[in-house]
């Protein structure tokens, strides 16, 4: 085999309640890979998107993984990768991690899959070191194993899927920036217990919700007592557009990631449309350009399309 | 109905990572209470152990909770209640809690069950308050509904049964007195960011391993980079205890509620002996009188074995 194409999907990290720890995979939007063995020791990098994301191998995120990649097999091959985003940058719905995750699964896949999942998702946290300087996998998880990932652990990796309900997803990208590091630098270094505690009982509800198929348990702990308060502040309309969303009939929901985007988590999709449509309402009235996904839990994560 | 007798099982709140938010109930020790209807508004209490607990009602932990039901009920009935206390008060194995849950489990038994679970651990909780200056409901909720009990929110309460495997739980009651309040104060009231950010994550995993019955999980995420470390200090000979139960085979455990026991879950009966058989050794060498069971973890919760 010397070529593969793949599917990787956009991400939520966090699902309100769980930073740093949870994320789950969205069945819309998601990036298109071609990833071609070569038989020499290069990267070499083909965007067919708009974006200008870079082309050297060691400043593009896909890159980076496929040289980790490349030098764990001792220098012996190498990859040539044309990327068709469809994930925006700095949305906060995992664009790098999509870049990063279809990179090592499309790689291992061309290697006949001699790397574990932990392997492939190690591969492809080098990528989100690049992206964010920090080597985490809220996106990468549930970019690479689909549904919804718990991230116990980053050392050692500890990984465990979070079976849940089928449901809807509604994302909101306000077309606006909201770097990583500045959301990540706004935040407290240190928290008040009582408010931990707070946290540490919603997403022990959130969890048992999922599991239990319980939508009111999902929707009543879906609440962020620690980091939503800080970061919302980042993104305009935030307060209003989660009233509105909840009275049209969201379980709940928040920030994607670190932002802008915000999704919320609905039961039917006849629901998640009219969320779609009260959040597009909120970014009219405003005056903020946006785009808007309703879409679904994606259950196979990043996904081998053909290869030959 | 005029007469109820009830076994009251003893607890363990925290389990480990879950400090305010997890409980589990224990199989042993119990006490046994006997509850009788009186037609005129008094509490009257009689002690049948070792303990010298008040028996002025509104000073003794099952008077408190049989006054707010007789207030409830507008004053027009009363009880008297029997108590032969087995869970040793400042144990750490819940033994208010059992007297304020058995309390309130035999009054709603004995008016012909007309309260809710959650108007049941209402009544119990003001037990608490009595015992402890706060109304947690960790010990409360397992004690009554038996098995595991998350408690999503005290405020409005949202207790969430944790479906579990079978599990075995040694408990090792060192003879020393740590008073909760105590262990209470020496808590910091902030804890650092990542602290929590680990916390939560060994919580959400300890939550799906109960759920998948996925006994590694369980193991890897009774882990508590908050609490322990404060309070261990409290406990001769913590740190060894639970390196060589963990040795012996045990998933692993912690501090029993505030202390000073200490218990560990295990999967197998022959596990959970061994565990006891170095809990003893580690306390003979000390030279602390201790009490030890083996046990596991009752899935009923307060149970009526008479009533006439």
């Amino acid at each position: 085999m010397k070529k593969v194409k793949v599917h990787s999907p956009g991400t939520v990290a966090n699902i309100v309640c769980g930073f740093d720890i949870l994320g789950l995979a969205l069945s819309e939007p998601y990036d298109v890979m071609e990833v071609m063995l070569l038989d020499r020791p290069e990267v070499i990098i083909h965007n067919r998107d708009i974006f200008n994301l870079p082309t050297e191998a060691e400043k593009n995120v896909a890159g980076v993984v496929l040289l980790s990649v490349m030098e764990r097999m001792n220098n012996t091959i190498g990859f040539e990768v044309t990327v068709e985003k469809h994930i925006k940058p700095g949305s906060g719905i995992g664009s790098s991690a999509a870049s990063a995750a279809g990179a090592a699964v499309a790689a291992n896949y061309l290697l006949g899959n001699i790397f574990s999942s932990d392997e492939v998702v190690q591969f492809a946290m080098n990528g989100e070191k690049l992206a964010s300087g920090v080597k985490h996998a809220d996106n990468i998880a549930p970019c690479i194993l689909g549904g919804i990932s718990l991230i116990r652990s980053i050392h050692p990796l500890d990984i465990v899927s979070i079976p849940a309900p089928d449901l809807f997803v509604t994302v909101v990208h306000p077309q606006i920036e909201v770097r990583t590091s500045d959301a990540r630098q706004i935040l407290k270094q240190q928290v008040l217990l009582k408010d931990a505690i707070k946290q540490w009982g919603n997403i022990a509800g959130l969890v048992t919700g999922f599991m239990k198929n319980d939508y009111d348990l999902i929707g009543r702990s879906l609440e962020d007592v620690i980091i939503e308060p800080v970061r919302s502040i980042l993104i305009p309309g935030f307060d209003e557009l989660k009233v509105k969303c909840k009275e049209a009939g969201a379980l709940g929901g928040g920030i994607s990631g670190s932002g802008p985007s915000v999704f919320m988590l609905s039961k039917d999709e006849s629901t998640a449309k009219a969320v779609g449509h009260v959040m597009s309402q909120v970014y009219e009235q405003i005056g903020i350009d946006y785009n808007i996904y309703v879409t679904t839990i994606n259950k196979k994560g990043v996904e081998v399309v053909s290869s030959e």
